[in-house]
């Protein structure tokens, strides 16, 4: 018999059906025997009555984890044995005999036990299964595919950045090296960054889903070392608030479609993002005034995100809070800084519930000035002459920013360490040694 | 005056508008003189007339690729001036006056102008803008969210897989390696088979599009060393032939969205692929009976992928056919084989237009059997105890295959090489070295 999804079982009550999935939990009630079986669209209650013999001897066998194929009817609860949580919690399937497909080891502990994140991400292939793991990916999906689709209705178009790159372009952070061909050295990119200017000459507003790397030796529960980062880069603005607002768009899109799961939210106690209000946007001058801390710092301490995200969130009743307007100097190279606006620049940071979760500005575009910048930095100019082709060859003023996938789902969902939102993170130590940790000997 | 966007003229006929872009060309016929006008969202015709005296002079000093804003009124061309093969053939911009946001220094060559391979990429930032190029990555941006989109529609869920691995899980390809972590030794991966499957174990259904890495010494065609690879996994198979329907669903549904490019494909001669019809599935055997070659070689030569799929399109009206049953011993090591089927797996490829471009499997799903496969082609399962996690603990029969975004482009439009399909290829010679080829030193 055809195979029927969990999440189709409704429209088969009073019906006979094929479900297969994995043994979520068995309980043994005397004469019944309960288990609760998942498949890839959700879990449901299967009951093995002692009138089928056969098919209660057979359950009394598995075990969590087992994977199986389950013949059974599905019957509508009585009222009060309902569970108004659960998507199937009305009905339930009455037994008539189960095939075994795999069978599955002692677990290391239950699946849903409440773990350290090192022995989360040790046993990580059992515990991707648990509940809370399948709840922070379903949701990341949907993340990204909201990020794509809105810039793609705003005119975007998608490309595929490198992530072998010649050299640390953005001439800053720790890189990766790697051993390319012929002992020539190649490192892996910090940032679709460059790649995106040079798209924007051909096709003036494109993204890109970028692998990204970090080499730098931190340990904090912001940082990883491989990183999804979402980016978009557009021509013709006017000045940074084009990007900001094509940003915020996206941003309230992508809110829109997490709040489709408000089961999740529900589960890790997160409330979904207040975004539908315009974001505050702050230049960095007004976000120390509003704190009371001296005006001269050049950037924001976590705790004055955190504070100044909390201000936004009782004045403006949003969750994203923008600020503005940093000293050029501390800036990537590439930032545009207006003349009558110096020392300060046109790049901005979009915080999100106290942590940065975006980075943008509007860009140099003139070739001559790109040139000075890169000079000014104590970079050599002839060495990013592939890059600056883009300038020489006619530029429009444009603009981009980068956001964090994981960084936005950890804090969507308050996860602690933002590890968490990574199904398999790298840091220091952790790398899957041959997809192997030896965990058993 | 607020932008219009170039594809949106047509409903502005007889107003004023303010159009920006790329001076595509510029041509002098004596008192009048025309400018092509690029944007990202098209070309127009725009005109200065001598009556407009400001405008004329100005537009006199614009070259090609300059980026100019432009206000104008959009006007009906005559019927015998109309142009039938541009989307704007039918309008023009009469010029009222220009404002240069950007200038460009003189080029290298002219922008169309065809190039061998080593120039087109050497002038990356600047080639980018041709109408070729342009054409190329506007259709493979095409293809990727199609191919996702099918996933997503037939219950495939997106997650992350990492580049940076801990080895070479495949045991086979040629690996760059990258210098970790307190002189730790990472690789780069060469495919996200073994997270798929993990992932498979929570999710039933998943996909990925995978940044990976070959470090094969190869110069073909067909060669690259960082790829875009279309990944999905899925459990609860009966055999191969389950996934294969999900993969000709895929490509089918991709052509289909192709198809709205029919204008890129007559630009390059190219053909719409022939995907209505159920594609032709033949062992490796029958093939090879097919083309009366020995039926004893482990699997195609490049020569006979060409020659089965010309067979294919002439006796089943059909661009793609898969080749099934290739023996085990030359497939990867989670390849399954069934008992009664040996010497032959349970893999297949799909063949396009005499190029393989997708690989597939039904896998092993057994805890014991992959210990056993994994120790018979002398490998060290205590080094994949990570990835055996996920038999150990249940997993269901599954499989899944992979498809090449670039071979997939490039076969669609008859590119000769599939580097032209990569906006910024990586070979054995090329990965911009500090972004910069100092072309012009």
């Amino acid at each position: 018999m055809e195979r029927t999804l969990i999440k189709d079982l409704h429209g088969r009550i009073g019906k006979e059906v094929t479900v297969k999935g994995w043994v979520d939990a068995r309980r043994d009630h005397g004469k019944l025997i309960f288990i609760e079986l998942r498949d890839g669209t959700g879990m449901v209650q299967m009951v093995a009555l002692p009138s089928h013999a056969e098919a209660h001897a057979a359950v009394e066998t598995v075990r969590a984890e087992w994977v199986i194929e389950a013949k059974g009817v599905v019957n509508k609860r009585p009222e009060k044995m309902i569970k108004a949580d659960s998507p199937t919690g009305d009905i339930e399937i009455e037994l008539l005999g189960i095939t075994i497909l795999s069978e599955a080891y002692e677990l290391p502990f239950e699946k849903d036990t409440v773990v350290n994140l090192e022995t989360l991400l040790n046993y990580r292939p059992f515990t991707i299964r648990s509940n809370r793991e399948r709840d922070i990916f379903t949701l990341q999906a949907t993340l990204l595919e909201a990020y794509r689709s809105s810039l793609r209705r705003q005119g975007f178009m998608e490309f595929q950045a490198p992530a072998l790159v010649g050299g640390d372009a953005e001439g800053g952070a720790a890189v990766f090296k790697v051993n390319y061909f012929y002992d020539k050295t190649a490192y892996l990119a910090t940032s679709p960054q460059l790649y995106k200017q040079i798209m924007v000459g051909a096709f003036e507003r494109v993204f890109t889903i970028a692998r990204i790397f970090r080499a730098e030796k931190s340990a904090t529960t912001r940082h990883l070392s491989e990183l999804t980062q979402m980016d978009f880069e557009m021509g013709f603005i006017d000045d940074e608030r084009d990007v900001m607002a094509v940003l915020e768009t996206v941003i309230r899109e992508v809110v829109a479609k997490a709040k489709e799961h408000a089961a999740i939210f529900a589960r890790f106690n997160a409330d979904v993002p207040k975004a539908d209000k315009p974001f505050p946007v702050l230049t960095l001058r007004e976000a120390q005034k509003i704190l009371a801390v001296p005006e001269s710092a050049d950037d924001m301490e976590p705790d004055h995100e955190r504070r100044i995200s909390e201000w936004a969130l009782k004045e403006h009743d949003s969750d994203f809070v923008f600020i503005t307007r940093f000293p050029t100097a501390g800036r990537a190279f590439y930032t545009y800084e207006a003349p009558n606006e110096a020392p300060y620049s046109r790049g901005f940071d979009l915080l999100f519930r106290g942590l940065e979760i975006n980075s943008g500005a509007q860009r140099i575009h003139n070739y001559e000035e790109m040139v000075k910048r890169i000079g000014s930095r104590g970079m050599d100019p002839k060495k990013f002459s592939f890059y600056l082709q883009a300038f020489k060859y006619g530029m429009p003023p444009h603009g981009g920013s980068s956001t964090g996938l994981e960084r936005l789902t950890a804090r969507m969902l308050g996860l602690a360490n933002v590890k968490e939102a990574v199904p398999f993170p790298r840091d220091m130590n952790r790398i899957d040694t041959l997809l192997s940790e030896n965990l058993d000997d």
